[in-house]
């Protein structure tokens, strides 16, 4: 069996068919032969190691996406050979300083990046640096273009032509106004999607995510005048606080209001009537961005162009009849 | 300054002052000094990682608890100067070979567990191995007792407790039947806290989670002849059940039933009314779980005992008048 084959199977799984990893796996199991990491990285200069900056967030109300999305990365990281390192400023840290404390101490082969703001420092800083990266959101032009994205906009337009195709003309966005790029997206489609079917579109956003604001907006809205007969919100989240609003008002989501949202959160299933929604392929995010990632890593190729996923419509009885 | 204030400053930030702390650190900025992680791990044998074997999961339907809990713990080992490494056996591989790599590998400095079985292998095979670790969740005895958990036992009978003041006597436990021992200690708690107040109580369990199967199942039991006054769910995700079942029986939460569960979830927030629950206290979780596993690798001594940690009661409108 050549060195070659069994660096392989050590480093490089994946390059091997099955059942050669299989004989390698039992011959080295049998040798009981245990390569140090530390020997190891010094001498090949990687890690197998993916850093992921995991934002900040409340252990008490995180990120309802994060642990789906933690999981396909692990899954998919996992797959080619690699571990998910989390990582995070030191207190007193810059985001910059914690990525050159890691690239500067050849900790990781390379980062994963999620969150991605517009102008983001952490982009700006692993480009000028040459670091491999990919992002899950994209990056401004002049800088890397190893980003994976949803297509939020398309999927936002296609939600808001399934409302006009049953006859709305008076719908509003629901949004969020923290400046987030995705919500921004979301409100863009909706922008989009409303000029193109002639509709009357309002917006109307709450400052941040917290539940009692989201259900005391949405109530102001229905008990209101200008009442739409269909809410486009900008995420699952906010369409709980729909439920809850419509509940309290008397008004029935379905029949007297459509409501679609996005992102399809798992504990939607819980809502009656169900609700429509986009549904973020979290897998194929997590293997693109993998594979973009160790691309540049292994085989030192940067993507030319980012890649923009579509997002899946799941149509149910929220939307009405 | 000592070259051991320097070594500090890079290795256990915490044992300095803060204004040393901030003094070393200008001074390693300005000399631009950037230690070899590699290097320093060979030299040292630390590598201020600690590995945390994540559970397999659904990404489109996660565990909710999961994000909390590790953000906590991405925060509490961030505070002593340690980062989380994701890790999960590789294709084929079993528990102990992952666990068995990481060690031989030198990778981690210790093991963070979640999610712990009755003999749960990964515990019998780091104690085997006298390889630090920590679990959240109970060890057996004779095996290390560096664990930490949540006194559910406790917890639910205090919410018996509640039902009983309040007058209740016919009461249900919706549980859910796959034994894991946090459910378990929940269903425990349940019946142990009904003898004590000579009530009436049955069980109804579910074979998973899926939401479908949790609101059948619980309208069967709000239609059938032996309905109970109240029920307390094993978890919060059991409780969302509840409140559909509740609302296609026309049965209403808070006045025909009262309603009790555990986890305190995020989501539970546009429940209406408000769910009566027991809140995980994540952050003090993560924390002694981090420091309960400091203490064995750099300090070699393990705990004698376990720590039980109270789960806080919340009261909310669904427990009734």
């Amino acid at each position: 069996m050549s060195r070659q084959t069994i660096s392989n199977a050590l480093n490089a799984p994946h390059r091997l068919r099955a059942e050669t990893l299989e004989r390698v796996t039992a011959l080295i199991e049998e040798l009981g032969y245990r390569p140090d990491q530390s020997a190891r990285a010094l001498k090949s200069g990687t890690r197998r190691i993916i850093a992921y900056p995991t934002p900040v967030d409340d252990p008490a109300n995180p990120n309802p996406l994060m642990g789906g999305f933690l999981e396909a990365v692990v899954s998919a990281a996992g797959e080619a050979g690699y571990r998910i390192l989390l990582v995070r400023p030191r207190p007193g840290q810059s985001q910059e300083q914690a990525l050159d404390e890691l690239i500067a101490g050849r900790t990781v082969d390379g980062f994963l990046l999620s969150d991605i703001l517009r102008d983001d420092p952490r982009v700006a800083h692993l480009a000028a640096e040459g670091f491999p990266f990919a992002a899950f959101g994209r990056t401004e032009p002049g800088h890397p273009q190893s980003w994976v994205d949803v297509d939020s906009v398309q999927a936002v337009i296609e939600l808001v032509g399934l409302l006009a195709a049953r006859g709305h003309r008076k719908v509003a966005f629901l949004g969020s106004s923290s400046g987030q790029p995705w919500m921004d997206d979301r409100r863009d489609g909706f922008l989009a999607g409303v000029r193109r079917h002639g509709m009357a579109g309002q917006e109307f956003s709450v400052p941040g995510d917290d539940p009692g604001e989201i259900v005391a907006a949405t109530r102001e809205l229905l008990a209101g005048r200008a009442r739409p007969t269909a809410i486009v919100a900008g995420g699952d989240w906010l369409a709980l606080g729909v439920y809850a609003a419509a509940r309290a008002e008397g008004v029935e989501i379905g029949a007297d209001l459509a409501l679609v949202a996005f992102d399809d959160l798992p504990v939607t299933a819980f809502l009656q009537p169900a609700l429509t929604t986009v549904r973020l392929p979290l897998r194929r995010i997590a293997e693109a961005l993998v594979s973009r990632l160790l691309r540049i890593v292994e085989d030192g190729v940067t993507p030319q162009a980012g890649l923009l996923l579509p997002g899946e419509l799941v149509v149910r009885p929220s939307l009405g009849p």
